[in-house]
């Protein structure tokens, strides 16, 4: 079977990454952005740029978006529902899983099959062994455009709810956040006394690639509610040595602002009287 | 050269599993612990309890303290300091690096030799080879008895100023409850919806686990103050994006507290004119 062709809506730094892997995986391409000329190097390969959305839409059976946001995306195909009828439209702009559902009810409305996607990677990474892309929504498509999906990255179907691939990459997204908020924290403090980055840099990635590994876990833990069983530091003992860490951002002279607000929740944690069970327990405590 | 002798001050979690780590080596352990009777399975192991502290350090050249807090060091060892004298000891309590600034100054002034250590494992990794253990003060003696030091798990020797290992120890902890805050809140937002633990907790693992990889090159930023070179994705990008990270957490009834402290400080740094940098960046605005 040859590769099937593919239409990609939006030529951003990732839009062209992810026409690139299509194009240098045989799949025929049709391109369109807002802005005329940046097809440049994808026509080089082999594109064929469209003058409008709906016309670009037109060609293909397999439409793949990936704008600036949720807003981009409406102000794109709503002229092109016509177009867009009969057709599947993978969705790989970034946004909530409110988002998401809302363009799979659009689409349903216009008998448009719907697939949302987020993409775990870096433009560079598209089309590597490193990107992953969680997809949701309509299965029978997903699994029929699979072949050319798995051009882009390691393809995860999590559900035909079309909300959780935006749930899985916001969630995904916020652990990184949350990680390199960490990070910043621990390099602010180091940057403070003489070490060297070749010293600490690769000691501190070990680590929190070590410590990574108790995250399935956590997940455990929370899925279960049972925050007790097995525990080797309890949450009184981590809320305790928690201050040496703030005492060091002051002497430092640090600002202990990225890393303060666990403080709170992990005494609140003690004095609800969940002390000698884990710390993971806080996920309790976000929840409203 | 027959395993050296060594004296273990302290046996809580962390201290049992220390002269374990010693005895299973072949080392001969003299063990103290305030609360008398914690030396129970240490002795069928082949333990010497001591009745008193200063009875404990005059047994051996090296001295090994893991107690609860600096203040407890100070209330076990004061009344030792005749016995400590020309003695080496590894102050293995976790503590702040003024905390162990003080101690090496005080232990110089009675003619103690000082080695600082923290500790990056559980109790029950000691003498595995997941667990390592940060070193600095004295370098002679550290390499003296790297040997039994080994036992305990892998020993980086990080600098003759005393404070440098509770320095990287904070700051590694301090990025490990970082990530632990990203994850926290990452399992609160995928608990609101039907989302299997054994589906994203490895996913989870494996993303941080990858992100980690960036960790030494942040490192490098920080050390030369470049965080222009090479950025894939700037700070003013990413600056928008993370809207929809609190988005998502106000759709899901999930509290921001964990990771919204990111957002005012990369907001700032678009603010001040570095948006096309790195975020990154955000480290010199935590510095006071
Ligand atoms: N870059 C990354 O590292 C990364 C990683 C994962 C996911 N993503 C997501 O991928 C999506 C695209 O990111 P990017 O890096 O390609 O961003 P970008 O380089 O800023 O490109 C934005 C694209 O959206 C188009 N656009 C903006 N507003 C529009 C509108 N109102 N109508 C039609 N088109 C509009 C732009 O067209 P013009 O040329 O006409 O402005 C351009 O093609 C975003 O949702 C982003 O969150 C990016
Ligand atoms: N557990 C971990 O996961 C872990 C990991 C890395 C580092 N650490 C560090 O290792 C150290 C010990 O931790 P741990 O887990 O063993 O704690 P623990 O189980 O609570 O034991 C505390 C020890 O300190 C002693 N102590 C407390 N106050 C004292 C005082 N005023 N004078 C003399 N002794 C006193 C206790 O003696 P009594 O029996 O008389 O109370 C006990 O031996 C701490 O600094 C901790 O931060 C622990």
């Amino acid at each position: 079977m040859s590769p099937s062709p593919v239409t990609v809506l939006g030529l951003g730094a990732m839009g062209k990454a992810l026409a690139t892997a299509f194009l240098t995986g045989g799949h025929p391409v049709t391109v369109w952005n807002r802005t005329p000329g940046k097809a440049g190097p994808l026509l080089a390969l082999g594109a064929t740029a469209a003058e409008t959305a709906a016309g670009a839409v037109a060609a293909n059976e397999l439409i793949v978006a990936c704008l600036l946001d949720h807003a981009s995306v409406h102000e794109t195909l709503d002229g092109a529902v016509a177009e867009l009828a009969g057709r599947t439209l993978v969705n790989l702009t970034n946004g909530t899983p409110a988002q998401a559902r809302e363009l799979a009810a659009w689409a349903e409305e216009h008998g448009i099959t719907y697939v949302d996607g987020g993409i775990m990677a870096v433009p560079p990474g598209i089309g590597t062994e490193q990107a992953f892309l969680l997809y949701s929504g309509a299965r029978d498509a997903f699994e029929a455009h699979r072949p050319a999906l798995e051009r882009l990255g390691a393809a995860h179907f999590v559900g035909t709810d079309p909300g959780l691939a935006a749930l899985y990459d916001i969630a995904l997204l916020s652990g990184m956040y949350g990680m390199f908020s960490g990070v910043f924290h621990a390099l602010a403090l180091t940057s403070t006394e003489k070490v060297p980055a070749d010293a600490f840099g690769p000691l501190l990635a070990d680590w929190i690639g070590a410590m990574a590994g108790g995250i399935p876990h956590f997940a455990r833990q929370v899925e279960t509610g049972d925050y007790v069983n097995g525990v080797v530091s309890n949450a009184a003992m981590q809320a305790a040595a928690f201050g040496n860490l703030l005492r060091t951002a002051e002497d430092q002279g640090v600002s202990p602002e990225l890393i303060a607000p666990l403080q709170p929740l992990m005494d609140r944690l003690v004095a609800e009287g969940n002390g000698s069970g884990d710390v993971t327990g806080v996920v309790e405590l976000l929840k409203r």
